[in-house]
């Protein structure tokens, strides 16, 4: 898939226009991605949308359709166009791997390259992993919520646009998700995909048993009847029973029935032992119908006996408290090898200034401590070091023995060309799957979640002093 | 833009595998798209995303990648591959035009063809119609709110996916927006870009001044300075004043200044004062940061003096009460040339049977006095017939004399061919902006609004009456 350069906000174009006409262009400069606060009043975020994301930078040409097109603006000169002809990204990339675990205020992915490149790119980024990261949060809180039970997304009729569905599809297994009823997802990005079929397939049947026989003739081994249509217990689930004896007969089991109204709990309770009695305890009771990690909840705590929950609109819209849309930003920390900061009376939206590590500390058993940001060139803290709040520096604490930091981050990109080959999404969700496990009790609560520490260095928290001290005398001097 | 039928739910595909087994595929069918509940608990929506939608049917195809894709599947067999190699659309659409203001409860598309046709295609219609209305009627309140000062779409780094922001930005000009920041919906639907610059750009420089004079010597007619990265009254707008003097000594004004955090209200009318007595009344001010229809109002209530808002984020992500997702749905209203209809004991949830016409009652002058759904076939209502409100058949009202029932939806695609071309974002924007206009007052508030009545002809009401008893005797016989 082709990203257009275009995907931009126009102001990236005009500010790139003017670092060239200042001939400033080619300055080396670094940007830090991330978030300020954990998406759904959470305690962590799931790490997505990096690959997408480099694939859109390693691919990055502008065509002469797009430069006749921006030519036509009104707004550049020659040079200027003739600049973006040659334009291709050959910057740095450092990120975590997809299916990482993440929090507020740690930089995620961090662009350097010239100030050219890395601007050009804010946008296009901030899509791709603002959004990818959101929905594998939700689909992480979903599959929590789930307990075990599956977790299928369902959305694409509600995305935000073909490829909102797309992306999304994607992100949701990368958060735990084990299959999509998207059929390009599926394609694209090897899903298992899944499906029942609609009310419209009963209605078109002289009854709801002829419906469900036809459709059992046409898929005998994938059969999920839709139990519904017109009265779930009394109608739709016994119809189902008829038809998975039927089936049994001819060698074949019926798969699953889907439950899409009504009390889901007291339902499936009543469906599962309705199946349990008529020698069906291996059919599997699906549930949709505007589903979230919160009514999934209570399904489960009011004893519902939910195999498979269908997942559509507010997975893939990510829609909740806090949702909607992930607030990533992308800002400057350094230029001309001189750090920068953005210096605001407000001390957490103060950026971190600098190219920096982030390390994650964990114990012998692989349990995540905290996370620390540091500089990247000071040593990498060790037990014993002492590392600070980074909203208030009166807060510390001195980092545990026996506890190791390891780099969360790795060189995922040099000079515009990925430093090793796409990951599977498999692989992504396997990660994510086992660092979840190793997150403090309490973090992955859906009230007042565990606030899980990032801290940063004492040497970070010491040039972040400083700078904010020679801003504050420079405005004076004003 | 070709959009894949594999856009599509898998049950789309395993339904028209068994009505191909069936030999019920060529059946005539009739779907009706809809929504039951307008968005943002508000009194109407806007119509958006047909253009596209036609689009798409008429380019649906499945291509070899993808037949082997599903061939792969080990769901179909070779005579079903082999007739969706065949695939083409060849059904009729009935809808409005876009930026048409439509209402819960009324079909909005209506499509009829084979069985096979109109049901694989429901999907896909569905992704395209639901997200673009909702992001259109989102345009139109935020434009009501704005009354009459300009909205700029600028929410493509918090879209869901690059698709996302390319449907949003197109559908929010629909709505009312007069621009986007997202250069490549720019190019595509020659939409006017707009931006201005990051706090980036100011930090890139040594201070604030020599930032915003190097912005302004690159695009000397076209600036607008972002005045907020250090602090907006004490060092942004005065340095904005300075370089706005120096164009203005080299012939060129400032275009204009924004503001992107802090109390939007508050600091727009202190800027407004200082532009004035520096003699700049015609540099305008825009606002930005985390915008939607009720802070617009607010800023509005408290003497803010805005010109432009800049609306990202909740704007593209269409939040807000009872927003993230119109629930539009697409159901089977008649096969075989029968009604068919969904009974369900919440009459509110109960399809309406049949093909039918969508009239709109207007007075003398264009003013919109009530919508009303009645079958193909009956005679058009006339004044004094007697009209019924969809979910409670006791309230009903005569159609008032010197009333006028106008047709609201046309034939826009016939043997799967466009029956008209495509009209220009511009026409469907006048159309939604006119049709506003002709609301009843009270109806576009954002608390409580009037409720704009839909109600349904005697002959539809006694059908639906009798399919529902017939559908209960039906279901004692059982």
């Amino acid at each position: 898939m082709r990203y257009s350069p275009l995907i931009t906000d126009l102001y990236e174009l005009t500010m790139l226009a003017g670092y060239l006409k200042e001939q400033m262009h080619d300055k080396p400069a670094v940007f830090d991605l991330y978030f300020r606060t954990n998406p759904f009043e959470g305690g962590y975020a799931v790490f997505a949308g990096l690959e997408p994301a480099l694939d859109a930078l390693a691919g990055l040409r502008f065509t002469e359709d797009e430069l006749a097109y921006l030519a036509g603006l009104g707004l550049f000169d020659r040079d200027f166009i003739a600049f973006l002809r040659d334009f291709r990204f050959r910057g740095t990339v450092v990120a975590p791997p997809e299916g990482t675990v993440v929090f507020a205020n740690e930089p995620l992915c961090t662009v350097s390259g010239t100030l050219a490149e890395t601007q050009l790119v804010e946008t296009l980024l901030l899509n791709i992993i603002n959004f990818q990261t959101l929905v594998a949060t939700k689909a992480a809180r979903v599959c929590h919520a789930a307990a075990g039970a599956e977790v299928i997304e369902f959305g694409l009729r509600r995305a935000q646009g073909p490829d909102g569905g797309l992306s999304a599809a994607r992100a949701a297994c990368v958060g735990g998700a084990t299959g999509t009823s998207n059929v390009l997802a599926g394609m694209r990005f090897d899903l298992p995909v899944r499906g029942t079929h609609a009310h419209s397939w009963v209605q078109a049947f002289p009854d709801e048993l002829t419906a469900f026989q036809a459709y059992a003739d046409a898929f005998p081994d994938s059969t999920v009847l839709l139990v519904d249509t017109y009265d779930t217990l009394k109608s739709g689930v016994p119809n189902a029973i008829i038809v998975a004896l039927r089936l049994r007969q001819r060698g074949h089991e019926l798969r699953g029935i889907r439950l899409d109204s009504g009390d889901l709990a007291y339902l499936s309770r009543e469906a599962r032992r309705m199946l349990d009695e008529a020698g069906f305890p291996e059919v599997r009771i699906l549930a949709s119908n505007e589903l979230d990690e919160q009514v999934i909840d209570s399904i489960r705590d009011e004893g519902g006996r939910v195999d498979i929950y269908g997942v559509g609109t507010r997975l893939v819209t990510a829609s909740g408290a806090g949702g909607v849309a992930l607030g990533g930003v992308y800002k400057l920390v350094a230029i001309d090898h001189e750090p920068k900061m953005k210096v605001t009376s407000d001390i957490a939206k103060a950026t971190l200034p600098g190219e920096k590590r982030v390390l994650r500390v964990q114990d012998a058993d692989g349990h995540f401590i905290q996370d620390v940001v540091c500089l990247a060139g000071e040593n990498t803290p060790a037990p014993g070091d002492t590392v600070f709040d980074p909203t208030n520096p009166l807060r510390h604490t001195d980092l545990r023995e026996g506890t190791e930091p390891v780099d969360l981050r790795t060189k995922v990109m040099a000079d515009g060309r990925r430093t090793r080959p796409a990951e599977s999404l498999t692989d992504m969700a396997a990660r994510c799957r086992e660092q979840l496990e190793l997150l403090p009790a309490g973090t992955r609560r859906f009230v007042n979640p565990h606030r899980y520490k990032v801290s940063i260095s004492e040497r970070l928290k010491d040039l972040r002093g400083e700078m904010m001290n020679a801003a504050h005398i420079g405005r004076r001097r004003l």
